[in-house]
């Protein structure tokens, strides 16, 4: 009845729907939280804007309050929201009025508790649309719940309220959606023995955001100028930052579970990035390209490790934690407040751009901003008096998406006006009067092409509309965040215990948050903080590389990290030396996880490394065609091979793949390996050759007792591994003996025992193959972390 | 009887050499030219300069002036000249008026025309050193003389005044050295006949300058806070520029035969691009060092192309040369007065960063300056307004050697003040003080330690000085000029007929000389300028890429390098809807110049292209080992495979070169890579096939008349070429009509009659291999040139 009442005071005003329209079906919206603060705040403002623009769409609507509280102080808290509902600035206010009254109407309370609760409010849908003679076009369930009530709520609208066939179901999901991979993809999967991929809505409300939601289609409808420029030869960095000024005091005992990175970072940061980075599909409004291009930039992202972020903490937070979380004065937090970090895009588009996300609490303004800056590719021939102020190519080129306050107060697209006029969407956007003599970025606001939004919407109804019209591609799907989480998780586990550094809050910070780009990872600017928050104690770093002896030859030990840094260094210094004297290195190289470590290390950061006159051999290799995973050919590609530049023709692996067999004796792969080294390496004697242990006392792919390579003519052989896969092929110990250098890797406490046994023991190759190797003409060197050597 | 007297005067002074010092030896200094324009303007005073500084060294001088002109009015013209020497403003006037009358007196004219001429010059010399009792300790000769004279010159000196044994001879050659590498060498081997490498001193004038002298001293003193950012991943770009507001009035019959590029760029410019470029020796005075390092850098500098460069010319210069030359009135000179070129050094230091050489007359300001641009590595967390002014690290930062003139008026070293403060040596270089009102590089002068040389010296002085300290690490050696000649001529050659931008001179040049990099390539920014000098008429890209039809399919024409960018595009989007439908894209590709082109095409424009899921492979190989010049594989790892990133695994090369011997049928490599084939291609169809075609009408290596692979079930077959090398390993035309797409190139005016033959041919694979191709199920399509098509 109250439908029908509606409906026809529509139809009098004369502005709403006709008849044939209703037939489109009806639509029930149910709020769940709905007299909570998200749902004050925004989302019943939202769902009214929805009603006012959707209102003629030939949908009809009705409103389901939702909450624990009971029917009464429920109804009377909900309905004292809905009154203080506004009218935007731009609807008439007669016609706001009047919607406002129908909203109102068409809004009613529900409590839900127990599951008797959802079975009646089901009941209420059905009969109230049987008694109007409505169609039903879909339900929309909003969770504004917190997260533990999720996995109930869940089953209590899959069980009891789904809508009849035919019409949909949209549930609408808001964070946190897991702490990290695996709380993640266990919340996921509750969720979907409840509802369908298609079903779920889940919400990060910067996709809402008016600047942020139009990357995407700024970069289809400027196609024409992003084109060419759109790639790493062009951009010098891109920088995506949310600056807040407010701290977390009363909300500590959500952020100390959280920090800046799981708060702002891995959803709202990310997301932006991904419209940045990922390709363009052909059709923007088609959102499953979006959502697959989206993944597969996240597939390129290169792996954060613990050195891509720079982290803080403001001064206050450990009191505020204290205080709010009854913690002892002496309690530490690990929880940052301040992050930078720089992430890296493997794909040819991108490599080498830096993309840099920062976020924080209690800085010096509030801000939100994504700032594509291009790279300076004029040179001006006038002197820089004489030059044309306006346009000229030799300043800065920047496209700024404004998410919003800062100095501009409102979101606009910001494009240098030396880069081009872009095409924006005429009924949307509209080019902003310029306040002259304000600065952004470096330049003043005239240098710019300035838009802001016509209507200036609100995140919240920009998604409830986006829910309305089913575009999933504003919100995130499970494979999304997983792969959000999966590329955030190993950040955050490896900084768990990473040194924090203070900042008093505010303007006072000054230059304490400056950081730096270096080699592929941040580092604050300031190298000597006022103090550091550092749980764990003494650092790696504080203790110094030792040099001493090791079985008569010379060792050098540290932690790993260094040692590996040292080591690689001490690669570089023989390559270079060796190809200065004689042209070229012959390098051999061994399989396993510690030398993945030195491949990465080499790759990024000796530039200098001669690669191009440098020969990549293998020490030893597994049976398995090279482009296995267990291939130790595949390992070295991966992390070597692959990022550096050696020629083809100089790239030896073993020929343990002959005629689609592997390693039969009749193909002679030995041979070929062992000619193959005659040919090329002068007296086969290798210019360094690097070696590991195994805790049994193995080198190369020589095992105790073995029968082959442990002495005797043959260069090359084919062993048996106690450890699958079996089969091997290996360079013999004499052939390593034969080395100008030889390099001995021992990382990690698992080898604590048998680097113990062997300072102990002589030269016994037959059980600890290690122990043969001894160059006859060349040097030794046994590189051994402290784990390994201490224990 | 006059250097005696001479000596004895001078310890009558006091302030001159003992006798003991005096037995280092005796030094005729020579100056052929002696009354000439540069001999006037510097030489004479550079010589005079020397005395002052080395007249207690302990080694005794004395001047010859020599010339054409007959004796008497040639003493009374160079006296003139000396009259004139002036005292520099560090020196004491009394000791300066002595030593200038001392040097007067040391100083003789000689006529040098005829060989006996040089006969008596060097009897005088002879008899003076005999008659003053002194030992010869060497001769200086400076040939500050036309280019045509140089072979006489060196002639009669070589034959005639060479000093005795145990002394030596060091003769200075003044530029031009040539006009482009095949005259330089020919001028250098003359000279070779006449004179030891180590004897010659082939002067740069800018070598001389304080600022340029100073790059490697620089490096070498600052190495501490250098080495970890003089590399590609902290140098934004380098600009190496010499304005000059003067034109080429006067000089135009040495201009129009020389241009900019040769007056300062081959020379000057490249120098100092050398000093910033090249790795730093061990021991930076080490002449040998420092050249060895040079001719490296030289190395591994990026061929440069048309492309590489813009030129312009001044409006006036045309009617300069016609006045000046006796010229037709329609004279079109092609000579560029204004060049900007874009050099890429292909080394790991420097890999990707842009070094910008430019020089030009008329332009509006005379300045001369080696500018490095450091990247913006830091991100600054407090809002612009907070940041501190001083030391900011998101300032720009970036050292530049400040050659003179400009607004700075002198030379000078700058170093950004966020930067570092650098070490200079304290008795040449001292910190200015700045004027602060100055803007420089776009930032205020306040921001930099600028220093500048205690004493200012000529260009020349600083040379003379060091000719007689033997520093051959300030002059150009014989393998140094043809190492920059060899770089320098194929632009040369390529731009003779290339368009030239007018420009009006001076101030009135605005923005019509800014030029851009794009792609490793540069243009000027103004897209369409007032004017363009074309000599050559309509320009390729008037032309649009045509299509139609050819032997039954697809046809696309055009002039050849729209043809390789389009044909470059298509396979790109054939690569990337291959691999978004099936994950990988096997693409076989030919050998020969045509592919070439079309790979660094590939290489350089195509960064999306998706060669990380790209199989390559060959058409065909000749029957040499893989890193044979000869080799197909060779040419396509040299401008293709090394500079993408194609995994290992999915390159296959013809396996041409097993078991250390060359295609010999028991080593079965057409059936290994027939089998390979098979397990990686689906049906053994191969995505994309790429074809050439001979003029014979082979294609592939399949030869009219082939034995082997025309027809049959075989693959890949063994073939005969009628050219060397014979032996081929070619895939058959039955594998080949299996691909999905077959593109045919076919370019240049040799390949009309061919093209004109097959268009009328049907189908006679025996007589003509190409004309066999036709896919059963795939797209054959033919991109044939405009000169191959038409004529």
């Amino acid at each position: 009845k109250m439908l029908r009442r509606v409906l026809l005071t529509a139809l009098f005003m004369g502005a709403l729907p006709s008849l044939a329209e209703v037939s489109q079906g009806h639509i029930s919206v149910v709020l769940l939280g709905a007299t909570g603060d998200l749902a004050k705040k925004y989302l019943w403002q939202g769902l009214f804007q929805l009603y006012m623009d959707q209102v003629s769409s030939g949908h009809s609507f009705t409103f389901h309050g939702a909450a624990l509280t009971a029917l009464e102080p429920g109804q009377r808290l909900m309905f004292d929201v809905l009154k203080k509902l506004a009218c935007p600035p731009d609807e008439s206010p007669n016609r706001c009025a009047v919607l406002k009254d129908q909203f109102l109407k068409l809004s009613q309370y529900h409590q839900l508790k127990t599951a008797e609760n959802y079975t009646v409010l089901n009941r209420e849908i059905e009969t109230l649309l049987r008694q109007e003679g409505l169609k039903e076009a879909g339900r929309i369930f909003y969770f504004s719940v917190p997260p533990f009530a999720y996995t109930e709520v869940a089953r209590h609208i899959n069980s009891s309220c789904r809508p009849p066939p035919g019409a949909w179901l949209r549930v609408v999901l808001e964070k946190p959606f897991g702490h990290d991979l695996e709380s993640a993809q266990q919340l996921a999967a509750e969720l979907t023995s409840f509802f369908r991929e298609e079903e779920m809505y889940r919400v990060d409300h910067y996709l809402g955001k008016q600047a942020v939601a139009h990357i995407l289609p700024f970069r289809d409808q400027n196609r024409q100028f992003l084109d060419p420029i759109w790639n790493r030869h062009h951009v010098e960095r891109v920088e995506i930052v949310l600056k807040e000024t407010v701290d977390a005091k009363g909300r500590t005992s959500f952020y100390e579970q959280y920090g800046v990175i799981r708060d702002v970072l891995q959803n709202h940061l990310t997301e932006a990035l991904m419209f940045l980075a990922m390709e363009l599909p052909a059709n923007v409004s088609r959102a499953e390209e979006v959502l697959q291009c989206k993944l597969q930039a996240f597939q390129s992202l290169r792996g954060l490790e613990k050195n891509s972020a720079v982290l803080g903490q403001y001064q206050a937070y450990a009191s505020q934690v204290q205080e709010e979380l009854q913690k002892a004065q002496d309690y530490i937090s690990t929880t940052p407040t301040f992050a930078g970090v720089l992430i890296h895009s493997d794909n040819l588009r991108w490599e080498g751009v830096p993309f840099l996300l920062t976020s924080g609490k209690a800085l010096d303004e509030r801000v939100g901003y994504v700032r594509v800056l291009f790279k300076n590719r004029a040179y001006c021939t006038q002197s820089e008096t004489l030059r044309d102020a306006g346009q000229s190519q030799c300043k800065a080129k920047q496209i700024i998406f404004y998410i919003g306050h800062g100095a501009l107060k409102t979101p606009a697209v910001l494009v240098s006006r030396n880069l081009f006029r872009p095409v924006m969407p005429e009924g949307s956007w509209r080019e902003a009067v310029g306040q002259s003599d304000l600065h952004i970025f470096g330049q003043p606001l005239s240098d710019y092409y300035v838009y802001s939004p016509v209507k200036e919407r609100d995140a919240y109804s920009v998604l409830i509309s986006n829910i309305y019209h089913g575009r999933k591609d504003f919100f995130i799907t499970t494979e999304n965040l997983l792969a959000s989480w999966g590329f955030w998780t190993p950040l955050l586990d490896s900084i768990s215990h990473q040194p924090l550094r203070l900042y008093p809050g505010g303007v006072e910070n000054q230059h304490l948050l400056d950081f730096e780009m270096v080699s592929g990872e941040v580092a604050f600017t300031l190298a000597e903080p006022v103090e550091l928050l550092n749980p764990s104690g003494l650092m790696p770093s504080d203790y110094r590389t030792i040099q001493s002896k090791f079985r008569q030859s010379p060792l050098i030990s540290a932690w790993s990290e260094d040692l590996i840094s040292q080591l690689a260094s001490d690669i570089e210094k023989t390559a270079s030396r060796t190809v200065a004297h004689s042209g070229q290195f012959h390098l051999a190289l061994s399989g396993g996880s510690s030398p993945a470590v030195l491949f990465q290390r080499l790759a990024r950061h000796h530039y200098a490394f001669p690669w191009k006159h440098t020969h990549i051999w293998l020490v030893d290799e597994r049976c398995v065609p090279l482009s296995d995973t267990e291939s130790n050919f595949f390992s070295l590609h991966n992390h070597l091979l692959q990022n550096v530049r050696v020629p083809y023709f100089n790239v030896h692996p073993m020929p343990v793949h002959l005629n689609q067999r592997l390693c039969v004796e009749e193909d002679r792969g030995t041979e070929l390996y062992a000619k193959e080294i005659m040919a090329l390496v002068a007296n086969a004697s290798f210019d360094l050759v690097l070696l590991g242990v195994g805790t049994d006392g193995h080198t190369a792919s020589l095992f105790p007792r073995s029968e082959n390579g442990l002495e005797g003519a043959q260069t090359v052989v084919l062993t048996e591994s106690p450890v699958k896969p079996h089969q091997r092929m290996s360079l013999s110990l004499p052939l390593i003996n034969k080395a100008r250098q030889v390099f001995v890797l021992v990382l990690g406490k698992g080898k604590h025992d048998i680097t113990t046994l062997l300072s102990r023991v002589g030269h016994e190759p037959r059980k600890w193959p290690i122990s043969g190797v001894s160059p006859s003409s060349g040097q030794l060197v046994w590189y051994v972390d402290y784990e390994a050597l201490l224990g």
